[in-house]
């Protein structure tokens, strides 16, 4: 059997946004969930990008995932406008309001996985509609490990079909007060003990500039954020965290919990640069040196 | 020269707190800075009360204190009644509404220290007003290690107080929203610098069931919370990490970065234990063995 061309499928959404912080607004830049984890992964394995846009897609937009040598064969271009998204974030960056969200060509997206995606052993499940999520992971032939992503959209209007899928999943990843608003439970270990009871083996519970949080049904692992002295647009961190821990975990070639410790270590410190500035900004700008130095760096932040 | 009695002094209120969580309410029960701080450093190290109580004082407060080994040479009892406070959480704990404070015997308190507490090696300023820490700190002959503590009141009403006082000691601890209050900074990196210009070798950010963050001006050090299932009441949960923080420096003997890290390990454990009863009743029933299971428990966690 030759090897699989992509290591690792990710399947999100592709938009185009507007954003604005306290300090400055950004018009119709490159966003989505399926955009930031790919340019992440993109670090540590070779990954393939499942996602659709709108005939009014920038060719410079391509141009910027091509340069990172993310692979585009799922990419699908249909007649229309790409989907769109605006928000406002409030003066601590902490909270932000969706100003207006069109889903366009996504309305009636259907991810269709090219051949030699279906034998990537690595699959992350972005942010899109949970039943989207479970017509992908039923093309792909026999994943070695899935992790997904959700938001509190699918929480609200998709529960069972979101439900179903996570059972299928190795590993599920949500923010805070998505694991508070699924179960209901303020304790993030006991929302944790209830999703993990879903069937996924891992629960990530990610909490921005807080850190994160990995819970077994034995242990839990305890992750702080790299401290930044200032950041530019926290859009798609959570995105670029678990598509850099994928790409981290595809390039180790295993699955048990040490190497995802460590995978979660390179997701999280991509993320940090990430966010210094809009879009994929600074991660087209990045090299492999600067994330294994800030690792090295924050590994000492954090021993004890 | 004999060994001082005591390794470590500390100076901090005494109140007795009235405290309505969204599941309880518990009137009438012992709290203070001091209280906890000592409580939490008596697991570590020879510790020396100093704070003030009235007449109206219980009896089996005092005894409380007493079974735990903290030496009470430096409690004043003095006419009138005891400090009081009372308190409401909202709902996710995270933040509360002070319903009344009555100063009372506080309000005329003059710290003074017990010979042989001048002569310990490890000072607390715990969470008075900064005169009254200064008061105190111009008693102690040859610290070697000096920690303060403080809180939003007294940045707004006694800075210039406060930042003397700060400029003589070798940490400053503070939570998140005071460090935020106190230099105007969001970004708690950019906090911490401005606060390290004030003369303190080092400051320690709280950031509650986020962990904390200590800083230098070389680098950093953070620390994640353990995390709980459930607890009954965060109230003195940073008095409680504080004071175990230097019962376990105190212990230690050290006063370097090494010896930093682990004696924060045992005051984060340590108010873990804490905050899962009112009062000091889960510390009062704690052992040292359960300290050292949940620190090595703990570790595992935080093991990258």
């Amino acid at each position: 059997m030759t090897k699989p061309v992509v290591d690792l499928t990710i399947v999100g959404s592709i938009g185009i946004d507007t954003i604005e912080t306290p300090t400055e607004k950004r018009e119709e830049i490159l966003g989505g969930s399926a955009s930031y984890a790919c340019a992440a992964a993109s670090f540590f394995t070779h990954t393939g990008m499942v996602g659709v846009v709108g005939t009014d897609f920038p060719k410079a937009f391509i141009d910027t995932w091509a340069t990172m040598n993310i692979d585009l064969a799922g990419l699908q271009t249909v007649e229309g406008k790409t989907f769109r998204w605006s928000g406002v974030y409030h003066e601590n960056m902490d909270n932000r309001d969706t100003l207006s969200t069109e889903l366009n060509v996504f309305e009636t997206f259907s991810p269709e996985l090219p051949e030699d995606y279906k034998e990537a052993p690595y699959l992350f499940l972005g942010n899109i509609h949970p039943a989207l999520q479970l017509h992908v992971l039923e093309q792909v032939r026999n994943p070695k490990f899935v992790l997904i992503d959700t938001m509190d959209l699918w929480i609200n209007i998709a529960k069972d079909d979101l439900t179903q899928v996570i059972g299928k999943c190795d590993m599920l990843t949500l923010n805070e007060s998505e694991s508070q608003l699924y179960t209901g439970k303020n304790s993030l270990t006991q929302a944790a003990k209830e999703l993990l009871n879903l069937g996924p083996e891992y629960v990530l519970i990610k909490k921005g500039g807080n850190g994160s949080m990995l819970f077994t049904k034995d242990d839990a692992f305890l992750l702080h954020a790299y401290p930044l002295d200032s950041f530019k647009d926290p859009t798609g961190a959570g995105d670029t965290f678990a598509g850099g821990l994928m790409g981290a975990l595809a390039a180790s070639g295993k699955t048990d919990k040490e190497a995802i410790r460590q995978a979660m270590v390179y997701g999280s410190i991509t993320a940090s640069f990430g966010v210094e500035e809009f879009s994929l900004e600074r991660l087209t700008q990045l090299d492999r040196d600067e994330i294994e130095i800030r690792v090295e760096e924050f590994k000492e932040m954090c021993r004890i």
